[in-house]
């Protein structure tokens, strides 16, 4: 019988507390440590602050390096937990899956303490540190063949009290794009976990491709944004700024919104995330690469809307996503 | 016993004509079809064009495309034949290596009419196109962990003239940059074979990331260039732009430039490709993500010179390669 998950460190020291979370081992590896940091200023917010939870998605634990120098040192109150690196054999493949079980660690909350390691992974954020807070931010950065704004995004939640505080939450990001996303593929999502248990889950959504410092002065400022409309840090929220501007919009998106590619070949966009269009613009085009005598094929927007994403680079299976487009929130 | 690889078309049929390049199936997989273009007017130059090494490098499939939907209608002679897609299985997965058997395309020529699928296509295209021509360009894209300019490079090659010629060739692509890439990894590449044969091999390196429509153009800019240089087409060579610039210039770069990982962690680069950095200058920080009490680490120049490659946003081991730098090329 392996040990249960469990901290290596006593999380209600006061101040600045430093150790792990340790995973149990299992058939297809040994026990796993993942680095943990805490904050506890007493009374007040409890804050639960995720990244790394899919390995190519990197922008997220540098945003956790830097928050964990200056948070010490900052004017604030309640308590910050972050965990910078949720899923550590994904990021070291720079892969979305772990490639030791092929799972994807977004789809399988609550996690199996009896399960592969992805599960025990899921398992042990779920049973030791999810308890410990009222609010979760999980940083992702929607992974490298896609084009995606700065974004804080939710799910529908059937909850509207909950709804209404879960927008507001995403709003004070102050990022260029706040997103309500009503897809189909949410089971075994962390958000979806928290959210059950009455939580405020706000996802943030970083650009895609690779790391860049513009990228990671935003999210940094967003996170900042963030810790001040809790409560848990003293000083102004401002925009930061995005393609010289400094704004921020709330959209909605449905799964009817998302294009899909009519052939299988490789996508080159046409079109820049947040771009407006109108029935007919063209978004990009397929060039299909099995046979050289087939044509290329405009893909075309649907209606008025935004692009919120666009696939970039890569090769596209027929019916997988390239373009996904949203309209102003209505409540 | 299999067929052997073969052109389902005859290549020497005056005009445009298109068929397939025949790879043989095996004990891992059945046989494969990759889509060839050929255009032959007569006597002159006889150019291979091959793309798709890689299959997380996608620019140069699809510039590819519009090679074969212009150059049939341009002023041209002699004979260019053209495989968009080298490695489909590689392409399909959007994996360097091809994930059935885990091998690199790129190193693993002449290949082996009775390996792997990888060394099947390394053989027919060894066996059947290579012969076909005097000159070889293999366009790149340098991977997406990486930021790399607009480059035509070569390695370094022991014949004097060969050297000289094929210096010519990569400086006629006019990319920002031409590079001779003295690196220790080169067995069985497509450069080393083809230039053990005496014919010219320049490989064309892009920009890393995903597909973009500023580095389609310029791509396609340099594909045109070669193609007047080498008297297959009439026109005027121009340099295309690049960060609002119109120049070139030829740097060398050797084992020892290349900066390794001090530690495992994630890379965030602090400088761009082309950049000139004196002695001490910050390339990059990296930090490591296994026990958050580990200070960050910061990466300097060792000394001048220009910064023509940096990692971005990838985790890297320790020693793994996370920049990569050049100084003036002195033949």
């Amino acid at each position: 019988m392996s040990e249960a998950p469990h901290l290596t460190f006593d999380l209600v020291s006061p101040g600045v507390s430093m150790g792990h979370l340790f995973v149990p081992g299992g058939a297809d590896c040994g026990e796993l440590s993942l680095p943990v940091f805490s904050l506890n200023k007493g009374e007040g917010p409890r804050l639960l602050v995720t990244r790394g939870n899919h390995g190519n998605e990197l922008e997220g634990p540098l945003v956790a390096r830097q928050l964990i120098e200056w948070l010490p040192e900052a004017p604030t109150g309640g308590r910050v937990i972050v965990l910078p690196v949720l899923n550590p054999l994904a990021v070291e493949a720079w892969s979305r899956n772990t490639p030791l079980d092929g799972l994807n660690l977004n789809r399988v909350f609550p996690g199996r303490a009896d399960g592969s390691v992805t599960e025990r992974i899921g398992d042990a954020v779920s049973r030791v540190l999810l308890a410990m807070a009222d609010t979760v931010f999980d940083l992702h950065s929607f992974g490298p063949t896609w084009d995606f704004p700065p974004a804080a995004t939710t799910h529908p939640i059937a909850d509207r009290d909950l709804m209404a505080r879960t927008v507001r939450m995403a709003e004070a990001f102050k990022l260029p794009l706040a997103l309500v996303w009503d897809c189909n593929d949410t089971a075994g999502m962390f958000d979806i976990l928290a959210q059950n248990q009455g939580k405020v889950f706000v996802c943030a959504e970083f650009g895609g491709g690779t790391v860049g410092a513009d990228n990671l002065a935003i999210y940094e400022a967003g996170v900042r944004n963030e810790l001040i409309a809790l409560g848990l840090l003293e000083g102004q929220a401002e925009y930061p700024t995005f393609r010289q501007e400094k704004s921020g919009q709330t959209l909605e998106t449905h799964p009817s919104d998302e294009l899909k590619s009519p052939a299988p070949g490789i996508f080159e966009p046409g079109c820049s995330v947040l771009d407006e269009v109108k029935q007919g613009d063209l978004l990009g085009i397929l060039h299909p690469m099995e046979s050289l005598s087939s044509e290329s094929i405009d893909i075309r927007a649907p209606g008025r809307s935004l692009v919120v994403a666009i696939r970039s680079g890569a090769h596209v299976e027929m019916n997988e996503g390239i373009a996904i487009v949203a309209r102003p929130l209505k409540i």
